[in-house]
């Protein structure tokens, strides 16, 4: 006899555990990947050994792929710049991030106003390229008075969207002028990144901006709009601009239980969880929410080069 | 036919609206009154108009009231100056605030080791002056990269309790920060003003200490020790401080549903709401939480100088 949470729960099957009925299966069961790029392609800065072969064997096997991450601390070219090193196949217009989805959002609801933001250079830049226009800050060590709290949140300045993605000099003075903002009723809320936590080095994760956009939603009590996985917006927005008719033939790829397989089932695709990254092996099997139980485990992208190998010979 | 949500809902009365009889009854049935000061004896820098009064007609009356509050803004010198004008009996030793109830919290537990502290100078001082040593910061404006990052907030010191209070200069680096440090089994975790929004201006609240804190508590999972209203080890410091034996013959004053309602329920003393500071009237009569609602209110403390004036008519 067992109990509901035993018959149900769903089962993750590392790629190469497979017999090779089940791998020609799994093959011939997508067309497209999205994959992450930290923890997936690589972590921090080193590349992840053999990642980026793996990708070139599924490319050599006709897959389609195209890169979804929250990270928008890099820039374009040094994205480019990387994969190109790696000999990735980059399509800048198919890479997904952060400040373009939500650039892409806003220009879909036609926004009109100004914009209160919290987030790096290089996202008020696509902003800024975009031609919105944008507040921020303070960005000061203030004297502790009332009076000059005061003097640094309040602001008659009409904003009408608060962004929050990665910041690396947010201060509470910038979340607390956020709430007032948010204040009036047609201010909206749009978070890119998404992470609680961001996976940083070995066994340690850093407070994510998810937590900080958190505080500003709870307070606020505005729908959190969300342009980074695992965000319900931009499931909306990538089904929609690679135009996926058949989602369950659409393989997303990730290290990140919440982030991206959860972004991954919610959008109805089939997922892979790489252990190279911010997940490990017994986290994952601890995991209980069926949304972030990969359909698919694999120790590192290198792992599809085997993949792929033994693929061929059972074909044989 | 009513529900049970209208059976229960436990009323809260004007101290003004009571007969002769029930003033009668409330004024015997406390010998000692613990009041918040903020919304109470002053909103911001105004005081309120005849609150002073009523504190001196409560004492007139025999009352003893002590001042029990979450800003440590201000130095002690200030509020004695302050109280000094108003002409309301000053007693520091009875004087409860976030940073002398931390210290004597610290002590009690006889804490050895360096502290994080995320807090106003005042409230450092008040650490100095204890003698306990503590690290902050950083306070100041990073680059926005990956190794600067890293290189503000790992840290190899080793602290063993983290301590938020206000703070004007917060940042997410240090909340990162905190979280590692709280990493350590033996770290603790200190909230000293617990505030969820702190009352800034007329109609406007300000996201608050216990919103920052909620954070670190969440990431890192470790207990939030309370040291400011509504905290269970502010509840029982006091109780042990004052020496309290008889917990209905105590009186809780204060402007806020959550942080003096509340924290007068859970110390188990009657509760008394003003409207003078951030609750007004819709607000408290929407309360549905139980601890929440007061048993009495009142429009300010100045009703205090109509209230004993009458009673002493109805004891003629």
């Amino acid at each position: 006899m067992s109990n509901k949470g035993e018959t149900t729960r769903k089962t993750s099957r590392h790629i190469l555990k497979l017999n090779g009925k089940k791998k020609r299966e799994f093959l011939n069961s997508f067309d497209r990947i999205f994959s992450d790029v930290d923890g997936v392609v690589w972590a921090r800065d080193e590349y992840i050994p053999r990642a980026a072969e793996g990708f070139k064997a599924l490319a050599n096997a006709g897959k389609k792929f195209s890169f979804v991450t929250n990270n928008g601390v890099r820039t374009m070219s040094e994205y480019a710049q990387r994969f190109k090193e790696l000999g990735i196949e980059f399509n800048a217009s198919e890479f997904v991030y952060p400040a373009k989805s939500v650039v892409q959002y806003l220009d879909s609801i036609r926004f009109k106003g100004l914009i209160y933001v919290m987030a790096t250079d290089n996202f008020k830049n696509s902003l800024r390229e975009a031609g919105y226009e944008f507040i921020f800050g303070p960005l000061k060590i203030i004297k502790e008075t009332y009076s000059e709290l005061a003097n640094h949140i309040f602001s008659d300045e009409p904003v009408r969207a608060v962004i929050l993605d990665v910041d690396f000099n947010m201060s509470s003075l910038n979340l607390i002028r956020a709430h007032l903002f948010l204040r009036h009723p047609d201010c909206i809320l749009i978070l890119g990144a998404s992470d609680k936590f961001l996976p940083f080095a070995k066994g340690v994760d850093i407070i994510g901006p998810c937590s900080f956009a958190q505080i500003i939603a709870d307070s606020s009590k505005k729908r959190l709009i969300t342009l980074g996985k695992p965000g319900i917006e931009l499931a909306e927005m990538l089904l929609k601009n690679f135009d996926i008719k058949e989602r369950k033939r659409v393989l997303m790829i990730g290290d990140m239980l919440e982030q991206d397989i959860g972004f991954g089932s919610q959008c109805g695709f089939q997922t892979l969880l790489v252990l190279s990254g911010g997940c490990n092996l017994e986290k994952m099997q601890a995991e209980t929410d069926p949304v972030h139980i990969p359909d698919y485990y694999a120790d590192s992208m290198g792992d599809f080069n085997e993949f792929l190998k033994d693929f061929k010979k059972a074909e044989v």
